[in-house]
């Protein structure tokens, strides 16, 4: 049995979306129960839709929804303690739930997720790690829009970190790691970049293969497991991949559907481009985790649909199942009594300017 | 008469891509001169293969070639003063050419580049600008690779160079600028993004309109005609894109082969294949340009061949058929004359931590 508490509340449509895809996850995995937090109104009516659901739910009404454009600190002094989102991040802390869901307003989200989970014992700062698909399968990327200006003892942090959710989901034993960087010589990237790589080249941790620098076109490409940057360039990354893919859909649309033989070729190819779309459909690799807490917690985009969200559902469902946090736990576990390496990550720091 | 100095060793092909792409530069563009820079025995048995490009050339023989995997210093060290790539440069900074074009070393040029025509008066920092394709056409994405945390006061720079550069090429009066940034409200961006968006709002500048923050999808949608960020998030969102782009291409041949049906759509629908491809195709928007110096400079990618860099030199003949110095001076004589501005970026860095 995997334990799901969900912010029914967060999204673009709320409750409809959330109960859609919750459902739908329940079909393809039984073992789930949900703990519901929302609005009695908007939620309850809805769930008379899901009896399925329904049968495996408990409901929890919240006088408070944190709105999408609520900036961290407003959704803080509104939303602790009585908020959607706050109640299904208390749940997994009082140990109710094994997984903390929501659709909402993302800054909200990780500031919630701080006060009320904590970081993890020897992590300083969370971050959001994304599935990305690549042409070799799946990379965990990392920090995607939590910490922006991560040091290099934050970098490795992340590493360790994307590593222990790539085992816990990729069914990889030692994922191979690369720090992002740019391939200009004359500057060869950002000082903590280079220490980073530097440390986690010495270190030649048990769990995880640091491989070196990689390039933003590798990240398609798959050249590794793990894919480590700070998160300003991270979210960038993510969003160009996005626009990019958008841009050449559109292309490729406008192309087929100018001439009669393009139009021709794509009633003939249709099952081609079905599964085209299929490769490219942002919901199959909805559900971003924020790694470095005490608790699982997902963030779904606000925009998806059920199919989306229950996407969502399934990463939590597989990161609690596989023992994310214990895995997390291991590896800074073993970098840590590699105690040598803090001391050279003191000292480089210190050196630097 | 555009005359665009190269150094004919750049790239991985080195001279036979340079002289093959020259070659076609000519038949575009037939008032174009160039004087060819290289090792006399690689260059000039293989330039007597264009006897059209011959005749509108001068030679000069360059004992020392930069090689792509130098270092910036070692390249400054053993390639000042004797390189091609130093001649070429040379060549414009003595006004015997408008344009240095190599497709060589990027490191390498950007520091000979300095180095040899130094900065415009009031730019502290170049910025290396690609032409991006979008949906909407084409933008100006700054800086790709030439100065990685940049400040504010460089952040506004960029957007004037930028600015200069899309009047130049993209034949709008008033381009429209956004900073990148993220969408993550928490802590919406970098300090230095913040600060250079409020003064460029107050500065309400004659040549170009400042539209506030885009963000990476941003870009490939043409939300605005300069897209402006520092160098490490821009490389890494240039490359990201590249990248996806690469991998989107490899799932549509999948597609397009796996069945029978898929081949006969392909079949059909090869015109609208062909289009998608010259949409895509890299080449077209070979030519990034190096702003900010006393000199019109372009950079080639190295594993171009000759209609890349063909479209390369097109850039440079645009550049220095339009006007770009004195656009980007008189921006920044406006600017200048804003003589506000500037204090308010002061007063802010002050209070920056």
């Amino acid at each position: 049995m995997v334990k799901i508490a969900i912010d029914a509340m967060g999204g673009d449509n709320g409750p409809s979306t959330v109960l859609a895809g919750a459902d739908i996850a329940l079909v393809r995995r039984p073992e789930l129960t949900f703990q519901l937090f929302g609005d009695e109104q908007a939620v309850l009516p809805l769930l008379d839709n899901y009896p399925r659901l329904k049968a495996v739910s408990t409901f929890t009404h919240c006088e408070v929804t944190v709105q999408m454009d609520d900036k961290p600190s407003q959704a803080l002094r509104k939303g602790r303690w009585k908020s959607s989102m706050w109640r299904a991040l208390e749940a997994v802390k009082k140990g109710e739930a094994d997984v903390a869901l929501s659709a909402g307003n993302t800054g909200a989200l990780m500031a919630m997720s701080k006060f009320c989970l904590r970081t993890m014992a020897g992590i300083e700062r969370p971050a959001l790690a994304a599935l990305w698909p690549t042409m070799r399968g799946e990379s965990v990327v990392l920090d995607v829009g939590a910490t922006i200006n991560a040091d290099a003892q934050q970098l490795i942090d992340f590493a360790m970190m994307g590593g222990a959710m790539a085992r816990a989901l990729l069914d990889v034993e030692r994922p191979t790691v690369g720090l992002l960087n740019i391939g200009v010589e004359e500057m060869k990237g950002l000082e903590e970049v280079r220490v980073a790589g530097q440390i986690l080249k010495e270190a030649n941790l048990d769990h995880l293969e640091y491989v070196g620098f990689v390039e933003g076109d590798d990240i398609g490409r798959g050249t590794v497991d793990v894919v480590v940057t700070e998160a300003f360039a991270g979210n960038i990354a993510l969003k160009t991949a996005e626009g990019t893919a958008r841009q050449i859909g559109s292309y490729l649309r406008d192309a087929m559907g100018r001439t009669l033989l393009g139009r021709i070729g794509y009633f003939f190819a249709q099952g081609a481009f079905k599964e085209l779309r299929q490769k490219l459909d942002p919901r199959a690799s909805n559900g971003a985790v924020l790694l470095g807490l005490n608790g699982i917690v997902i963030k779904s985009h606000g925009g998806t649909d059920g199919e989306g969200f229950a996407n969502a559902v399934e990463v939590g469902y597989s990161m609690a199942r596989n023992g994310l946090l214990a895995k997390i736990s291991q590896d800074l576990g073993d970098y840590h009594r590699a105690g040598f390496v803090r001391e050279v990550a003191e000292i480089v720091n210190e050196g630097a300017p």
